[in-house]
């Protein structure tokens, strides 16, 4: 297999390569009757589309999202939806040099490993427009859980070593900044570090953090598809994260149990809460109704100017640097590629749970009759 | 489902609850042929046993595990090998306490949330205890993985905040402390801690780290099915994991793309090298054939004996002090279930990868006529 | 893989050999809640039970099944549900003979081809009491589907060419005689015949019949995962079935379309229903809601007493005559079998068909909150 | 799921409707380095292209085939293979009578008891355009299979009860008919027939045949994923299949044990081979190294311009006559489809086959390093 289908009752299918002749996806299992437009998409290939500053790819890519099945009048009707962005860009540009040796921190390497050959043209299958598909069907899953009533929220925690600062959440910031920053001091300052490594061909990388609101208790199965393993999958799927932490993660290996536990408390109408969030809303693998929270740690981008050590197929240890202008940060752009692979895990688990209890799955079915 | 089944081809299904009859482990798909014994298994089990030194349940549990199916003569048949542990210290002890209220930083909420109810005998299916069969079918996934040369290495890389030195790192020492640690050094300073928590009757976490070394070039899929992908949802499933991350991990966040890109070079035999691991072994997903190194996140054991505010499913906010003497740290026996965890995960992805390539795919049939 | 695992949301995983230690099956993703004894799985297990009667294999085998886990308090707890039958007759016999021929009509030359050996003790994993596992799993998928208010009725339909009347249909005749007839004047025809077979060393097939009630409209998947389409994978997955048809089968495509076409119409109270039942009750792979009614063709038996030509492994053409008693015929055994596999694929079917309306999704998540 | 996705490691996503925007398929997991080319897959569209002859749809569609994505300078490079083809005649018909009533014979009705509506135009993803997805990618598969030496053959056995008879077998003569049968005499009976069933506004159902030679023995999985089972489930997965038989198939349910037995005998070379071939190729779910024949059963098409009872949504019984030229035979553009399926599955089992013994498993990787 190539890997590129993933869920088990809402499934995805992506395809397409950086300068083919597009990338697409197909949603199989979206539930019918979900009112679902192109716009609905575009909003979220927007938020990952290159050339919207300066500190993004200048490529004008318009990425304009065409649905091509499984939606009649308006709703989803339960079959596969088929959706396809095409390339604009495919310049019948001269690739020889890039397809002559490997990228340092590229996939270059391994892909000609596992198959023999690979096609080089941007990348090819692993260049990051590859999550163009996960974006649209990403959409097609925050669409069905804001139905549910399940919100996320992410941004972008801390880049280049500069973080947020939780005093100063913003919400509101993070569409105001060109880093998807809530914290517009923390913002500026990381702006201005962009400015610099531009300036030195170099990169940064940065951790990105994700907030789930209005998920139902008992959500995510135990042992192996736990919600948190199936959220550290997803998210580690996407090429450039490195480390996944939910809750307290990594803090929390320090953390001695007294502190690290979360202690439950009855609220005057009688609902079970906890005193505070170290497990990040996640028990046995099971959501407990509050919020999740978990991070990503995102590498800084491969491709620099900077001048780099690497070997050409000829057999020779050369220098290279990587031509054509490259994003020195890849963190704001995967904000919504972390966020539709939340959404999707999300929409996935939560159908799957739909048959824990033999009374709900009665009652479910002599409704039907 | 309720999540327990595992793998793509080399699959797992793994069942039994703490006070059950007992835990084992379905595995289908191995390689017919593989020498199998009870020993081999038992050595692995042995490994997460409880009662075997101060810092861990004095529990005196056998855990002798049985072949049911799958071997004749010795080795695997290529059909399910079925394995048992049955459970000994059943006792008839007095559960009606534990089964009224819910235990902080444990899933007796959650499963109640999702199921209705639960088997509230030392945590049911959420016990630790769980690991069994994962241990048990990680055991036959190692044997599988030497035959084909990859091996293995885990152990604790920190507990309670102190970590290992590389400088002073000395694999042999690994087997030697009672805290798996491959510096004699921290292992000392760690013992020291966990005397005083007990004392303290409170619990530490910990950071354990894997690495792979021998495993071919070309293993993992692009896209979802990535290597790193998949070994992080495996040891993310673990139950005490919060975080996970593959080489630098959340360090390469902090890091400049000229520092952490790793260079290649030719060797003199005309090899492929890296001058650094900083990704840790896996590009685009895919192996590169250099050692693979990551590392998971333990929180505290949860149960402490401590008093700890919760609630009684009497609608009181109760006080409560987890009876019994438990291990003031998991980590150590942890180190086991994440290398299985790890071995399961390599074992099926290296028999999945072997349909990459038509050129391999058609001289393995050649071969066969 | 070696295929022993079975579903998408209600999954089984089997295991074991004719002379093994034993026999069994996990079943993961059964709803919690389900009250569930050992003696609701022993009943099915008893009507494949051998050696009840003169057409069955003589061997005493008592073939009592344990649950090991997954049920707390009588009712399933929503974890995997362990279940084992010891084998008794695992004699010290001397199974030279057999492993160094190839029985004609088994799977022992191609088990010899797929996996370079095999477990030739009584067939190993080719054994019909292969079957043992799918019946256990099969138990609890049939009181699954009553708690839902689906029936399944099963019997044999054919035996030797000796065809029950639908006339003389009793549904109550089914457990009266030895070969599963609703037809008391077939079975005694059948049984003549079967006293004659037996005294010629010879074995006789047959055709089983399956009629399923009560199922909601609105089951099974388009495309690939047509209800039918599994239903029928899922029977033909049993040993000896050789062929598969829904409602008139191989009759309808020797019919004209005006005769075979099932035409609705509305009943007094509104219900819409059809005038007959040649798709048997599935269209375009979802259930009607009308009666399904499927057919199953079984092989006769392979192993006979009468002289058959084969080869050995020493490379010589020889003449063998299976030894031991052997039923002459399997059908009245199977029947169990192919109610077991459908109530299997019914269960899982039923939990995948929740997800398919948003609006039965959103509500079901309100309802919870 | 909507059940759009077939396959473990040759895996594919069909997606469609008959008047949306176009119909197509993601081919994921075909081995890198496979010539392909548009010319490829057209050649087997055109097999079940409309208009071809006067007993199909007079519909001029050209069903031209895009490849989007996986194939590089002319070879597949493992990654999905993403295929369209747009829909030409989506006219901006009146579909408010189709959308009123439930045709007989369709599955207009069970999709809105599953879905609530339906796209009723043309019959949606119901449509017999539905397999154009499963077309193009059985090419690919074909292409894989060929390279491996398999080869199938699909064909007409019967239509409207006129069988070919074996004595008369043409290979050649398949392609020169227009009821696609290997025997001229029988095609000429059948047109004969056609003609009138067209006079009479009726249609005729009828047996596909299916022989795949060149299969290496060992290919299908014991138990549950028998290859048996999987071509069952494949063929029965098709719009208006409604049974399926292996070798023998119903017939044997009337043989005798001593007459169905395939018996085996050493060839001069060593060889061991079969007298007879009753079983199909196939025993325990495994191939045997001979040829796999298996029949499937296709109904009439249930579209007839003859005067049929049905229901209205008004709630009134009506009698429609179902409006358009349709084909009064859906058997010859079914044979390709068919062959579709069977080289879909083969493709799959054939590359998980790879890794069901050691020694080959062992001697793949050290081929590698």
């Amino acid at each position: 297999m190539s890997g590129s289908i993933y869920g088990t009752l809402f499934r995805i299918s992506t395809w397409g390569e950086s300068h083919g002749a597009g990338l697409g996806v197909v949603v199989d299992g979206c539930p019918a009757g979900l009112p679902l437009t192109e716009e609905d998409i575009q909003k979220y290939l927007d938020r990952r589309k290159p050339g919207q500053n300066r500190f993004a790819t200048p490529r004008k890519e318009e990425d304009a999202v065409e649905i091509l099945s499984g939606v009649f009048e308006g709703r989803t009707t339960g079959t596969p939806i088929s959706m396809l962005v095409y390339n604009q860009s495919q310049r019948s540009k001269d690739y020889s040099e890039i397809a002559s040796y490997y990228r340092p921190g590229h996939a270059d390497y391994t892909y000609d490993e596992k198959y023999g050959f690979r096609d080089y043209r941007g990348g090819g299958r692993s260049s990051g427009r590859e999550t163009i598909g996960r974006v649209a069907a990403g959409a097609v899953a925050c669409k069905l859980l804001q139905a549910i009533g399940v919100e996320i929220l992410t941004y972008s925690r801390k880049i280049g070593g500069i973080e947020i600062s939780d005093d100063r959440f913003d919400k509101e910031e993070i569409g105001r900044n060109p880093v998807c920053m809530p914290d517009a001091q923390a913002a500026k300052q990381v702006e201005a570090l962009l400015e610099e490594k531009l300036k030195e061909h170099d990169s940064v990388g940065g951790v990105i953090e994700c907030r789930i609101s209005g998920l139902p208790s008992g959500i995510g199965e135990p042992v192996f598809e736990k919600l948190s393993a199936n959220l550290g999958k997803a998210v580690l799927s996407i090429g450039a994260v490195k480390g996944f932490e939910l809750g307290d993660g990594f803090a929390a290996a320090d953390a001695f149990g007294s502190a690290n536990n979360d202690s439950f408390y009855y609220e005057k109408d009688g609902a079970i809460k906890k005193r505070s969030n170290h497990g990040g809303g996640i028990y046995g693998g099971i959501s407990d109704g509050s919020e999740i929270w978990f991070r990503a740690a995102v590498k800084p981008t491969p491709s620099i100017a900077k001048l780099q050590k690497t070997v050409n197929k000829a057999g020779e240890n050369i220098e290279v640097s990587i031509k054509g202008r490259h994003d020195p940060i890849i963190v704001p752009r995967a904000v919504v590629v972390v966020e539709s692979m939340a959404a999707l895990t999300l929409a996935d688990m939560l159908l799957v749970s739909m048959s824990a209890r033999l009374d709900a799955v009665v009652s479910f079915f002599k409704d039907k009759r």
